[in-house]
């Protein structure tokens, strides 16, 4: 059983990078909306219809599908801050960990099998969200876990579905598949030749949308970007999947092409900005998690130009992800104000970038060989 | 003899952090203008006349007096880099170095006494400018070991007096004693306050004067400040340094209640900026000179109120001669462009930053007892 009380690296397996282009593709996440017939969607159910729900789902994940052995939460058993690190780990949604209303509502949980691959939410938009979350770029793979997970459910719950439409889901824009791709990528390279823009552009012209780091109306920090499948509809899961893959491939390309460019014209610059982010974050006293975020990109593109020897791109995952309000009150185990926060999260960047030791090996003078 | 190629650690000794309040007062100057009956001023003497001058001088310096044993440059022999490097130093003005000008004139010429605390520059303004560079707040000792070098030369040479001024000398505002006495201090904690406006006001308002680091004309980097005495008519040798003397002290109370006041009331924010001028002093790839200073006064401050562990005057010091352009060329062999000479300084900076080893010992979480 996972420990709430300090729910330590629970549901953090994807921080490490063993996906492929982990240094630039973050983490895969395929979810598939479905819901179960004879109930109301989640939106209009009452109390006990949703922990009705809540009920047959965790039954059925426990008696026979891939969840087996691994863990339920009942999201209104847990309190507010264990809720928030859940939400900062990108493993319930807000409207799940119930902030901005009056608390997670009866019957809102999440469900995470053991390895902690695949999970479910239940009573979220929709009754149930089948979720995969993987490190790197890795969509075929996490379609075939959300896939078969899908399919053990389905064998046991009566999901709600229309021979035309396809599965049905509570907001229009799920319907059909009820599946939504998408994937975290770093893109600093793209950012620093100005070229963003265009690709940006080109990602919507083809079907695709982006999004910040915490999804839909969220603001781009640290050049990161949530690229996902914007239609549900009229398309097969493997035709979605297999389009998302060419267009992130080609993005990737663009953005490799970027940082050639950047290393070729400027290569003094892009070094000192690298440095110096590593510098700031080493020994900085306060930090905001927005600063910490564009810093942090600029390490990222070191380390994945392979200017940072030493430094680990699991390093980075864990500062992302630990340097959250809520992860920073839990480390504190107490409330801390925004100055406060601030405070801890400089702490705790500098002694887990110390412990990783000294990064500059190499102290050459410019031009006298040690550095060419 | 002084190996006039690379002039090593030549003239350097005030470097070493010895003297009174060394970590707030880098230096004290003293320096005596006197000239020689029966021959023009320099600024009107000829080729012949000049040289003949530094003959005497040398001659004089030689036989019977504290330079005696020292070094005698001229400066017209020395290649242009060493008159940069010497400049750089303070060990001698732009006038004599000939930057700007058509290089040096004939006899203009610099003699350094051994142990470099006493020099006289010849042939500069005046036919002699006596000097004493001490570490630290040490006004006295340098007036006395100029002193006494003036009387030592005095004997054999026959200085311009008149009965009513005093001694003669090229401009009129160095008539009377010849005495210039500075010290180059470091007020960040005035800046930061804004209360430096009204200090310097006040150093101005009882017959002091401040300058940039460079002297007359230069403009205010890093927060230092060179304090020094505006009259020489009228007042004894003494009077004037004990004047400075107070004056500076004063200077050096109103800087450590400015300080005292930051730590009380933003200590947070203080420390935080003095770790971030570390982090990029230790970690930029490419620094301007500017930025070096501005930086080195954050990293000075810290020292200073015992907020660097580990981290010595001696190596700020260091930095602030060695990494100017001059000495940059010279320890590289060879012209660098101001962009080689960013990179070069950067080089410079985190390579003797990085002998000094790791000064942040302290990495525990804030509030929790390890910083406080």
């Amino acid at each position: 059983m996972v420990d709430v009380a300090t729910l330590a690296d629970f549901g953090l397996g994807w921080l490490e990078p063993s996906g492929p282009y982990a240094d630039i593709v973050l983490s895969t996440r395929v979810r598939l909306a479905r819901n179960l017939q004879g109930h109301a969607f989640s939106t209009r159910s009452r109390e006990g219809e949703r922990e009705e729900i809540f009920e047959r789902v965790r039954k059925a994940a426990a008696e026979r599908s891939s969840l087996r052995g691994g863990v339920a939460l009942a999201l209104k058993a847990l309190p507010r801050l264990s809720r928030k690190v859940l939400l900062e780990r990108h493993l319930i949604s807000r409207e799940l960990a119930g902030e901005g209303g009056e608390g997670p509502t009866h019957g809102s949980g999440v469900l995470l099998g053991p390895g902690e691959l695949v999970g479910v939410l239940v009573n979220e938009e929709d009754h149930l969200r089948l979720q995969s979350l993987l490190s790197g770029l890795r969509l075929q793979e996490a379609y075939q876990l959300v896939d078969h997970l899908d399919e053990e459910l389905g064998n046991q719950l009566p999901y709600a579905y229309h021979h035309e439409f396809g599965y049905l889901t509570s907001c229009p824009t799920n319907v059909g598949s009820g599946l939504r791709a998408s994937i975290l990528i770093h893109l600093p390279g793209l950012v620093l030749t100005k070229e963003i823009g265009k690709v940006l552009q080109g990602i919507s012209q083809v079907g695709l949308t982006f999004r910040g780091l915490y999804g839909e109306g969220s603001e781009v920090v640290g050049n990161f970007f949530q690229v996902s499948n914007q239609t549900t509809l009229g398309k097969s899961e493997e035709d979605l999947i297999d389009h998302l893959q060419k267009i992130v491939r080609q993005v990737i390309q663009y953005e490799s092409q970027a940082r050639n460019v950047l290393m070729r014209d400027a290569p003094r610059v892009i070094e000192d900005k690298i440095w110096r982010a590593y510098g700031l974050l080493r020994y900085a006293r306060t930090l905001s998690f927005e600063e910490v975020m564009n810093l942090l990109s600029g390490v990222r593109l070191g380390v994945s130009l392979k200017l940072l020897p030493g430094l680990s791109v699991y390093t980075l995952n864990k500062i992302m992800i630990f340097t959250q309000a809520a992860h920073l009150e839990q480390a504190a185990g107490r409330a801390l104000s925004e100055a406060e926060s601030d405070l801890h999260r400089a702490a705790y960047v500098r002694r887990i970038l110390a412990s990783e030791g000294d990064v500059s090996a190499d102290l050459g003078a410019p031009g006298d060989g040690a550095e060419e």
